[in-house]
């Protein structure tokens, strides 16, 4: 697979307004269907966050059970009916709308990165909203857990692993990760409040040495940003909800819409419902 | 809906052979190909079991979608391709010959109840294997649980219950719960353990009162058997992997096979994997 366009270099929405944290998740929707757009880790704390990936009707098979055979990366929180833009999961949104920025793809390649997909919707479109990691930053942080990329005001970093999905029907790629620096003090922490979030991926898929995923250099991420490792930090990575985009730059489908990476979709849930115990 | 047909009467497989607990999910599977039938409960302690549902391939989108939006009754564990009839969960497997029981139904009325499928197999079919709540069973049993279904020698008792599931395109019903009595003393443990099993189930659905499911009462379940309660045992509601079963009942589609209730596919995969903490 080629290396993927790089981000669009959006500033970070917690940089751009100090109070976006206590945004409401109508209000965030409100902002970027207005245009807003960067980054929403942290954004409307504790609400939680979704990737998107909308295909023609007769790949929705294929993307349902490629989700289905590889939970950990992309955890299903709701699938739209055909042509359908609202969601269970945010009263009054619409999906075409409320993302802060989008990717069209066409055939497997980047053509756009609109901040709506008006001009691009098709009748035929299945969403799909995928468990995200920003969710499980929240129990981190309230487990006195750092989030480096969040004090760096960046976007947290993306990688294209040597791990292969399972695949499904024409569906096929590598597993992304995210990627955060742990300090050693905070790891079991770390660990234990991303494991009571299955939904969200769950617990890390590796600590420590990043050629393990077949990841050469921590600071040339795939997407995102790279991010300033402490001095005794350890990498922990986990699943991403970015997997689906990967699979659709190997899989080629004839079209597909997906966010921007960094860029969610910020739903009505709060973290706490996708807390198992 | 109409009230389903009674179980078959088959002995509990516990009560068939003392030994069955240690018996290898592998050597239970033989067992099962050359015709032992019965409730698996108990059976290959601390290997997951598993509800099977095989429909055409022109319903599998709807089914993978029925399960996707119902993950408390119809947690996936593995689907596999159309017409075929291995899964990664157990190596060897044969999923038309190695369930204790089957259950074949045309436009959504019961037709047979063979000890194997080979007859009945059909290219199309795409076989969705679900979590059940045996698996979580052993962990209840760990932390001191009593199971009295299991006590008492009997197939645990299912419920219709008046909640409905979310719809996937053709496919829609009730969602079926089946009760464990529980002391009161145990219930936080009960809790607990199920909790962290999410792919199994997770949590109950309820506790207490049947009526709050529309249960009229216990002492005649829709599917397996009544179990008597103790004096302070509470009843509690776990979503119950037969929900596709009733969906198959209430929408009708032209064919499909799924498991005898009780008689569960028995995976190579141990109960541990699916705990999330």
């Amino acid at each position: 697979m080629n290396r993927p366009h790089p981000a669009t270099g959006d500033r970070p929405l917690a940089l751009v307004d100090e109070h976006a944290h206590a945004w409401s998740p109508k209000t965030a929707r409100a902002r970027f269907r207005k245009g807003l757009t960067g980054p929403t880790a942290g954004v409307a704390a504790g609400h939680t966050q979704a990737n998107l990936i909308s295909v023609p009707a007769d790949w929705a098979y294929d993307m349902l059970l490629f989700c289905t055979r590889n939970p950990r990366p992309c955890p299903v929180l709701d699938v739209t009916d055909a042509g359908g833009w609202t969601t269970v999961l945010a009263d009054g949104a619409d999906l075409r709308t409320d993302l802060p920025r989008y990717r069209v793809w066409r055939d497997g390649e980047l053509v756009d990165e609109p901040t709506d997909v008006l001009e691009h919707w098709r009748d035929d479109l299945v969403t799909f909203l995928i468990g995200c990691s920003f969710t499980f930053e929240w129990a981190l942080a309230t487990a006195g857990v750092p989030i480096r990329h969040v004090e760096q005001g960046r976007n947290v970093p993306m990688y294209v692993t040597s791990r292969r999905c399972r695949p499904a029907g024409r569906l096929r790629g590598p597993m992304v990760v995210s990627m955060r620096p742990v300090p050693p003090a905070h790891l079991s922490a770390a660990i234990r409040e991303s494991s009571l979030l299955p939904a969200v991926h769950g617990s890390p898929v590796h600590c420590g040495d990043p050629s393990a995923l077949g990841i050469d250099d921590l600071d040339r991420p795939d997407f995102g940003d790279a991010v300033d490792l402490g001095a005794d930090d350890i990498p922990v990575f986990w699943a991403c909800g970015v997997t689906p985009q990967a699979a659709v730059m190997a899989s080629r489908p004839p079209f597909a819409l997906t966010h921007a990476p960094g860029q969610m979709f910020l739903t009505d849930a709060r973290d706490e419902q996708y807390r198992v115990a």
